[in-house]
């Protein structure tokens, strides 16, 4: 399949969809919508969005009701990057190549921006069932698409591995707590992003479980991979300096392991997703081919 | 009624809840959950939760399906009380005589304590219809107190109120700013706990929509009555210094109207919000009790 295509095609759809949740900022607090906006259409590849309508889509689903879900999830991604950037946590002035958001709007609305950002995420999934919604968007599955994504996001996903990451930062680790860190920190919504797009899509228990599994495998190898550029990649196509993370001291696989086992790591994480797909049928060939994009990605 | 009796035991019913939505922290992320539960812990009335329940019983609810929405409510409020003391907005030391979450775990970890507090609190009322809750519970009643409750914390409500109290320090401001900025970053969410208690007691659209009214009027007061305690009130009472909107250069209903009109104000929103009352019968006491209590109370 032409993977660059589809990718091309799912970001535009999601780009739409994005826009129309944010009509023209107006009236006092206008300010913080335009940070949120700021950030939000900052040049994002929205892995995350194409991941859940792909996940939707391998089990037969991806039409208007995955979309709130999709986008939702670039919202949550967005949020976490300008906290992550913030002077409170990794202090960055760039991100993709362009000021981060408190270096525009100072550390306040960056603060509320992101606030408003993972806050406005559980009002679009909410609304999907709702009217003017897709009609066939069960509530039930609706609730638990809520839940799972909130576990990814909050103390239990994400949350919890950027307070790790930060507190092992400039610290010898165990191999045990660099995999929590990468699961927790980056994979947890990636797993979900694929997961929650098979709940939509209207999967079965064994679809929502084989992606999953996919999702979870692809999560850490996608943490992996991105340690691996940040090594080897082109400063231009990252939009930021390559070697960033040995500068701020990162725990990372390829400090931990090296270069060459972490290349094979990220290799057998992509065949066990992969092996995680043969439960579903053609459909599911935009996953398989984002598998192995992941790891082959230059930026 | 006995108001006073009433709060503690509701008060001692929300502390047991929340209890049991973080047990003993452990594990590598630990200490965000630990950040999160001394805020949680240190001392609020819980009346956000508290006016769910109200709101629950006065359309004759308010058993325990109303319990995750008010916990959550509680989380959103104390997540709020974080990031606001953070260097990066209010860069306060002391919140109810406590040192604030930043001077305990630092910057970062407060950061994503709050983050971890607002997701979490999704993740709760997702929950209220999931296995193991009230088996009662409507999914699509849940997913409207999701949107309602999203709404009145998002940039459309709390923190669109917080960035235009934020830009407003220090300067002179019109009325119409400075209740945009209190019926946003206080009314909101008191009036969206009214509301959501409301609709998870199983309420008619009337009911709702008494119950709405009611809380819009008794959210803007209660803001009112905060600035009006911190010219008049006890410090060792309010667990912080007295004049601190004025330190802050804060915008308050004291400092554009003066003291006396402010009181006035507040006590004919008080009689509002009775009056909206007046839809409901004996079982709406608590509700009425509180209204007085809010511009009454010394802290």
């Amino acid at each position: 399949m032409d993977l660059k295509a589809y990718l091309a095609a799912k970001r535009e759809r999601v780009d739409e969809a994005l826009k129309s949740v944010f009509p023209a900022p107006e009236g006092p607090a206008a300010e913080v919508v335009k940070a949120m906006t700021y950030s939000l259409f900052a040049g994002g590849k929205r892995l995350r969005p194409i991941l859940c309508i792909a996940g939707a889509e391998a089990v037969g689903g991806g039409g208007e009701p995955v979309l709130p879900v999709a986008c939702a999830l670039e919202l949550i991604h967005t949020y976490s990057l300008i906290h992550d950037d913030l002077p409170a946590m990794d202090n960055d002035d760039l991100r993709r190549g362009k000021a981060t958001s408190h270096k525009v709007f100072g550390d306040a609305v960056a603060l509320l921006a992101g606030d408003g950002l993972l806050t406005e995420a559980f009002r679009l999934m909410s609304a999907a069932g709702g009217p003017g919604a897709a009609a066939h968007a069960d509530p039930r599955a609706i609730l638990r698409v809520i839940r799972l994504v909130a576990e990814a996001a909050g103390h239990e996903g994400m949350v919890g591995g950027q307070v790790v990451d930060i507190r092992s930062e400039g610290r010898q680790v165990e191999p045990g707590i660099l995999e929590f860190i990468h699961r927790h920190k980056t994979g947890a919504m990636i797993a979900a992003s694929v997961t929650a797009g098979a709940i939509m899509g209207g999967g079965t228990e064994e679809d929502v479980e084989a992606a999953a599994r996919y999702g979870r495998h692809i999560g850490l190898a996608f943490q992996v991979a991105d340690d691996v550029l940040d090594v080897e990649g082109d400063s231009a196509k990252l939009g930021k300096g390559v070697g960033g993370d040995a500068r701020k001291k990162k725990v990372t696989y390829p400090s931990v392991f090296g270069l060459a086992r972490s290349k094979e790591f990220q290799k057998s994480l992509v065949e066990q997703a992969l092996d995680a797909l043969r439960h579903f049928d053609e459909k599911a060939e935009p996953l398989r081919a984002i598998a192995v994009y992941i790891i082959e990605r230059k930026k």
